[in-house]
């Protein structure tokens, strides 16, 4: 919306990696309201044509990391600063990813060097980026951390198996880091719980297709979008939501406090034309 | 089941109306588990055959009672001590009414008298119930009180209306009143979050079947019913739970804690047959 | 901060008082981010120099109004759809009052006259203004309503009283007319929990100053104060917060989250240099 | 309290090491009320004389298992279905320890080898146990299955370090996995949110013996004890308590619910007599 609501802030963006991640609109959105910042993604990624043209588009220096590795975190937090000339405003974590859930293997039948791995990579980068950031004191005063959620933290949703647990750790470091980066440095950290989004990472979900559509009609705003979760977003890097933080926020259309909508009632009864609910009473 | 879970506690039970009700059940079950208790109901109520047919069978004294009425209560609690010859151990509120729901008026067009009597019956009856209780010195050391409630408290669903503002009131009267009774007296307070019970107050709600359906699929363990709940309450009566109060429990097979069921999705997805999904995409 | 996040919207302001009121920030504040509204209060209220002097200040009509009346509330909402030239994008519900807390009446010793005044003025009062703003369809698409919350809806505060289970009813008729309003109109409804604040509403609050103390230790950012509030309700009226709805939102520095801080049990650990702690073990 | 709330069920007690462990109680209790069941704990803590004797008082076989060991666990639902003459009808997880509290390192350096090891321990231990239970169809349908938990897990408490998110990784797999033994064999899988006991491995958090104090001021039944604790999990093991899955249950004299209680309050105000609260104001 181009308000400048940003101006002056110098952030880190982790995990754009194509024009339907949400990290991808938080970087062109923070770019129009005036932020500088440095885009942060595995080795591979960044070698990809979409994500250097990302970095160029928004005047971004791409620095790569794999974000289970603190060497890696360090130097990116060391060379944001340098680069960007000052200590960090802002922090995007959106980054997750699940080996169980791409090798099919069912939440009763876990591969436990699988289930290590998606804790690592959605949940614990989240606390060694906390950390490092912490460590290095590369944040300023009133600085504002984000990492993208889902409900499935709070509920279990058929077949998003262990990210539901790694989604759970996930906002448990927020609140818990969370604490001590607000008493010691005034370093605000949230979680955002986003509506099911069309992305990269999340198209592998089994079933996703239904629950978006369901998730849709029970959402009296419909789900949120790449887009609106962007801007979400910078209001919460901005100095509008100061004092807001070991918060998760539902961004999702009003989904999480929805039972049963008369949308998502109407299509399930549709389900019945063959007269199947009487065989239940 | 029989174990004298109860045996040698007092007990006052709102709202038997017949033998679907979950008051109903539980009056039987806590007879069984050698409690003995009254009951009390409106005026109307306590005519009806069901009624005076259930206090006979459990050797209750039936006691006629506006709950909204506050001498009227107190009259319950007086006659209840002196019939059962002690203090009382335990209380249910099962109460709860809606005229808008009965009149169909809609959420967005509440007649506020009707509002206000929803919530005198549904809610405040509950406040009035433990004042006069304390007032009274009326319960034991331990005594633990419950309300029914449901999810609607915390997640609004299609049709149900002025009840879900009841609901909410009422649990947080419990947490309210919970504190008071419990630093005084000893006595625990809490609500039971049940699922949609087919209940002759249950059956106005609109759309209630689908709604059934949908909880009985959405929860592992299928919807809870009148007896189920019925057990639950006998052990929230207990000594076993003497350090429970001012909670909210589900007792729901689940549902609350659940996003999306495989059985629900798949039953949701039945809908589509007419190719309407792909429309979305 | 003056980046016209509100610049062209049009808005109701309901309970400034003085300048110690959120209500009075957000009024301030809206003016500064280029937004015209009306501001309503009680016809006493109204004839107070200071709330006249806001309304001049910051270009407001002043439409005196009975919030528990709804003619009154009808006139405001018609009178500034006209007087602002459109529909309205943002409502501030910043209303609450007990007589049972004024009068002194414990939590279990209620006056239920004064009980149905509290939740009258402070709960249903949101109902009456959404109910009239829907019915005269005077909201336009993706409006934002909010409402003032604190935590005591969530958990008990001695000395809170009957105000408690007024936010709770608050907090679930933001959620109940959040459905209807969202799904017809696509207006947004939420509330906002924030720290206790030091205004002439909340002076009346027993104990009140040992407990803010106690919040503010708490709270890894301090308390947060009417400013920060009222920055937070910009952002929750401006454009970049579309999709939330229906949602209880803490703004209080981290309070809600914090079981106990290190501050805070500093302080309360003071209290025992009598050696009064020892004999508890 | 030997009503036979447990006659005929056959358990598995995971983490009895003396008699202030809430799984020694639980141990003792269930003997009491007619179960049959095995212990397990470490092989060290197996060679214990404490843990000896309750094996003998209760005539319960000891396992030693690592609980991070999936063979370990094979083996224990192995023998113990062996030992017991059946399927299993409850098992308690009771098992948490953290390096980094340990060895002292505060939640903002932590070593993240022991980070993995505080989660595997205290938390995927957890897991493992489930997917063996079902993998190897060990458990009766109805059957309990409780995991020992703290209100940590929701809200951030000084000292508590990675025990918090350990705590929020075990809750979210009781919801993951109750959704899947729900559904598919009918068991219930719950977390039990207990007050801070005083226990072998509760007295390493630091500043403990405060935060006892103070969340017994906060909650008005006062602390729950080992043995109110042990009582708890005996009803929700029983078939009083069939329908509820999934849930996390706060077994606290009401301190999840509490804001400020007076008596709490009362004594934080001691805290001031050198007159530091005018200071701040």
């Amino acid at each position: 919306m181009g308000n400048n609501l940003l101006k002056g802030k110098r952030g880190i963006i982790f995990g754009a990696l194509n024009d339907m991640s949400i990290a991808w609109k938080v970087a062109e959105l923070a770019h129009e309201e005036g932020a500088t910042f440095t885009l942060s993604n595995t080795h591979v990624a960044c070698r990809m044509g979409d994500v250097t043209k990302l970095a160029e588009k928004t005047g971004a220096e791409l620095i790569p990391a794999d974000a289970t590795n603190v060497e890696d975190l360090e130097n990116v937090f060391k060379k944001s600063t340098e680069v960007l000339g000052g200590k960090i405003d802002f922090v995007l974590h959106s980054i997750g990813m699940s080996l169980n859930v791409r090798k099919k293997r069912v939440y009763h039948d876990l591969d436990y060097n699988y289930l290590q791995k998606t804790l690592d990579i959605s949940a614990i980068s989240f606390h060694k980026m906390l950390q490092v950031a912490f460590k290095q004191d590369a944040m300023n005063e009133w600085a504002s951390v984000l990492a993208l959620s889902y409900v499935a933290a709070q509920r279990t949703l058929y077949g998003y198996n262990d990210m539901a647990d790694a989604k759970a750790l996930l906002e448990s470091i927020a609140r818990s880091f969370g604490y001590i980066f607000g008493r010691q440095k005034k370093v605000r950290v949230n979680t955002i719980s986003q509506s099911p989004t069309v992305t990269t990472a999340g198209s592998g979900v089994k079933g996703i297709d239904g629950l978006i559509d369901f998730s849709d009609r029970m959402s009296p705003l419909g789900n949120a979008d790449a887009e609106d979760c962007a801007n979400f977003c910078l209001m919460m890097f901005s100095d509008y939501a100061r004092k807001v933080t070991m918060q998760n926020l539902y961004h999702d259309g009003g989904f999480s406090s929805m039972g049963m909508s008369m949308r998502a009632m109407k299509q399930y009864n549709k389900s019945f034309d063959s007269g199947e609910i009487e065989d239940l009473y």
